[in-house]
């Protein structure tokens, strides 16, 4: 198909496309004459792929660019893609600060009760005690069983995810899922917690007014 | 005390407490003198809150400032109070999109199964939809128990966070930890979840390089 046809399979803009050729982000399509380029079904899935993760994922172009990077390596073992992932990935909105070695300490310590295997350098230690020390700053000082909920909650996340993961055939497809999931399962958790938020608050706080309210 | 003591208690910059007060996020102290002016233990605390928002929350001054100003609202009802913070946060990373109805409509299906009782504006509808639409486009159509499974960890969360309100005396208390833990519980969970992630692909994919691994 031609470049023209690639954007309107995609569902974006000509400008988009070549933006992310000139990025390096979109390899470019066959040439099948002098003045014609040919693009497949692979550039298709490849600009949904940058689009989940500029756009929904909120990640950095040259994050994005890492990320396509690992999943074009051949022959990389699946947790060394997964770990390369994470690292391109970082920690978007909380890379700034570096955490306390007692932040730290709380988190690797909540990790160990939890017998979670992982490495001292894993990005999710600083930036989980970075937002305890958000906490700390305003005088809450975490409890063992507040972190529990959340380590809990996060193992079943992690856990619909593996599951997810297994249930799929094709290695590609499963370390596009594996990088998409990490950063899409963030804003999926954020904003069904919001939801749940809101009807716990309201079972707590009534409030009169109840339009637009849903059964 | 003086202003150089508020940024040494509060572990900050000069200039930093400078640019809060001139963004309106940190009130002027008190007139002592023509040329002194004095700051008290809620400048303190509202330098704290600040950093929290602004740098591990990774909001806007502008969301900052509608967040503050909730808070400093007298007599607003506490579920009012959370869901105007709730807006004024928004959804860092996901704003540019609208998600498509069917999108939404799942995460309102799904909302239902849990008998979440929710407004239909609740900023969280459209994060998740977002989200979901990502995946989507990767091919991931989001199965019945994965949803379900990350509905039960944000009502995990949800129930920690609320707890956690519970526990406190004071009005002011509850409603700044509405705000900072909405706004924090999102990377402490993205933190965990990652470290959840690396212990459960290690049990899935083994690697023979256990460097830097914990026990």
């Amino acid at each position: 198909m031609k470049i023209s046809e690639l954007g309107q399979r995609a569902g974006i803009p000509l400008s988009a496309l070549k933006y992310y050729q000139r990025e390096g982000l979109l390899p470019e399509g066959i040439r099948s004459s002098p003045n014609q380029t040919s693009y497949g079904e692979a550039h298709v899935q490849r600009v949904h792929l940058i689009r989940a993760l500029l756009q929904t994922g909120g990640l950095s172009v040259a994050a994005t660019k890492d990320v396509i990077a690992v999943l074009d390596a051949p022959d990389a073992p699946i947790a060394e893609t997964f770990r390369v992932a994470q690292h391109a990935m970082g920690t978007p909105r909380t890379t700034e600060l570096t955490p306390s070695p007692a932040a730290r300490e709380r988190i690797l310590a909540l990790a160990r009760e939890q017998e979670w295997c992982i490495a001292n350098d894993n990005p999710g230690i600083d930036t989980a005690a970075r937002a305890l020390e958000g906490l700390e700053a305003i005088g809450f000082d975490a409890p063992a069983d507040y972190l529990g909920a959340y380590a809990a909650a996060a193992a079943e996340a992690a856990g619909a995810d593996l599951r997810a993961l297994a249930s799929l055939d094709e290695p590609d497809k499963v370390a596009e899922l594996m990088v998409v999931g990490t950063v899409l399962g963030d804003p999926l958790f954020a904003g069904l917690r919001r939801l749940a938020h809101e009807d716990a608050t309201t079972a707590l706080f009534p409030v009169d007014d109840t339009n637009g309210k849903q059964p």
